[in-house]
């Protein structure tokens, strides 16, 4: 494949991440974007073009390839402009060298509980693995409601995700990471995972929000089952759930 | 432009602006309307025709040419009434000169936080910056949750707003305001963002609601991102939500 | 018109406000009926045949002819069956003269303000007009979860509806009745408007249901709309909303 | 019919069975099953294949046949594993003779209701009685959230449910049970009826959860409907609102 058709694909796998973000409720109307490295200084990432119509619609062409500053890349046409949040992307993509792909999007389960400090903790097991696991290594918070529009502010965002996979940006949304030949939909799942997690410890906090941590010898009977599975998988039905929506793009 | 096509580019925007209204659940069944200023004292606004289906499915011909009396303009048909509560748009328009467009609507978030005293603080940021801009600025009530069909009434409610651009009828529902060029756009997009304030306030209550307000300092990183970005995008994104729900008129 | 077509267009309008109830939630899956008076001791009824579908699948041929004790006219197939709770609507029908149509189905907001005794209190006015005069005038409650396939369970519901126009038939459903030319649409406007009632009451007690009724002076500005307005306009709107969900009959 | 042509009926009904599971909310994403007994040793189950979209499109060719170790029967392609929980099948149908099919999904409702101890209480009656009979029944509750996929974990799931209908799995799911020539149809009702009781019971517990329970003369005026009713045309619901969504299979 030459490099061309590659990022034909990878744009248009961006751009169907984007859409099930969109369509499954975890950004609002024309906010959330989704980048994925192509070079250790680059990366595509959703941008908003002349004809923007909101993250649910988002087309291949709204997928445009730029520098760590935002600078389209050679040959990418000037109407598209790089989300003001690029720093989100560029500052995580430079200090985690094993991070491919990141999604910001904000999720309203996730914004309650970062409001109103509701615990996200491991009080269910094989409803959700992915989710439960999450619980279990502890989600960071950035504590600032910020737009992150400034390179110091993406290096806040950087520091407060560390070594993590998901990130709770308080009052505002979230930033998950993915690595590796299925990056994007590693960090689509985390994200899926993370507003899971959000709305069953919210729904629990409206209900006195007394369930018990699990015990470790529960918590040794839950199998990570793979990225194959967790990714893959999953991604694959939420392709078929926009096709069946008339959302998806091929 | 001749007059007559500008005013049938009135019609069709006002038309789908109450599609907007409607499919976003910002008003139940027949309810709600919205006005356009098209001289000092006349208005396109929406009416209620013989075959009223509702305000999602408001066509171009409901959207009638009235002065601020409700009486309809020369050459107006006779078969579409004005608003029982046109005194709202009329009373706003008379002393508000920058206005040029009037939305009417009833967002259950809304009606919830005025009934139960839900305060709408800024408790959030970057989540959706036009709406925390709204908190900032603190949202007038008018209390009396009667029908508006009185011009004293209209007045009552015209002072109310005052010079803000959003306002809670209590127990009723909103009236929000849009100036120049994109005034639909502009009041539809704050009818929208103080639907997400309430939405979000109102599920705070439910957990507590002891958020605290944003400090400053992260206030200063909220700018306004602009009437291009956040009306005409927005207003975008919702028509190209219309379409996909079969729903935009064109 | 003869009386065979006269029982067509009935039988049609009948399951299209079936549809209606169905697909808005206020009966699950093959729950609720409507009745229409069409004699002193006969109506026209919802009954289940041999290929039932559900309430928001109802067709015309579910719609038979009955008399007071449930047994098919002359000339009614046999294959379907009168529903097991006819004596809510035979009862109803036969104390009240003044009801042409009876509505029961089970909406969940209705459900969970009887069984927790969510008061159903004049706390709002313009927000929905017919709503806040079921408030005013006040929802009788039938206090038994029975299923009332007895004659005299039947006479016990029609006694605690006394002479209102709406009942709440706690831990159960509710009833609702019609009169006149528009006997139907009244009752099923009714239905609607105890719903929107019940889900405001109940989403106001989540938040501690502290606001007050309405004073004397604001319920004097909250007029009676008229049933043209209330019934018909409204039915409209809902035959347009099953037209644009690909399920109104015609 | 010969053996082959009632396989491929069985096959076609979990198919759909899996459908109305995903589709009606009982199960996220990929996750859920449904197996049918072939005979004392084996058992047409829910597979995941190498194309799998998610339970609301399960495909007859994802039904595949099993026996209680899960090792695919002769015939069987290889490219379909069975669940990693086929120990909640295996286990139950091997201890539970009386047993023709078992549903296992992940009812949120169930999930918090489970989480938080919210009571599964007869507080309701002929609002839906096939619900109201399970909580009269009581609900037996399996309290480890682990994923069930080895044999004495599934033995512990079969000695949990005992003889009952429904089973409660802690911080995971539900499993429920069918027998006779319509199993599936009344495994897929008891499902969605302990999905109704945990709804109610969670929506009471968050206004107080005072209700009373029934009083023995109500609960003797809620008649068990029979299978036919209960299962059969709810089933038939279930597979015509599956085809309103453009999802049913034939």
């Amino acid at each position: 494949m030459d490099p061309a058709s590659h990022l034909g694909a990878s744009r248009m796998l961006v751009a169907n991440a984007c859409r099930v973000l969109g369509a499954r409720g975890l950004a609002e109307d024309v906010l959330g974007h989704i980048s994925l490295r192509t070079g250790p200084d680059r990366m595509l990432v959703r941008c908003r073009g002349p004809r923007e119509e909101g993250l649910f619609l988002t087309t291949p062409a709204d997928v445009r390839e730029v520098d760590l500053d935002g600078a389209p890349v050679d040959g990418e046409p000037s109407e598209w402009a790089a989300p003001n949040e690029l720093p989100i992307h560029a500052e995580i993509l430079r200090v985690r060298p094993d991070v491919d792909a990141v999604v910001h999007c904000h999720p309203p389960s996730v914004l309650l509980a970062g409001l109103e400090d509701v615990p996200l903790r491991p009080v269910f097991g094989a409803y959700n693995i992915p989710a439960a696991r999450l619980a279990l290594e502890g989600v960071p918070v950035y504590p600032r409601s910020v737009l992150v529009r400034r390179p110091e502010l993406g290096r806040e965002v950087a520091a407060a995700l560390g070594t993590a996979s998901v990130l709770v940006l308080r009052g505002h949304g979230i930033a998950t990471v993915g690595s590796g030949p299925h990056a994007v939909e590693q960090a689509v799942g985390r994200a899926l995972a993370l507003d899971v997690l959000a709305r069953v410890s919210v729904d629990c906090a409206r209900l006195g929000g007394r369930a018990e941590d699990l015990p470790p010898e529960d918590v040794a009977e839950l199998p990570d089952l793979g990225g194959s599975f967790n990714d893959v998988t999953l991604f694959r039905h939420h392709l078929a759930r926009l096709r069946h929506e008339g959302l998806l793009l091929r």
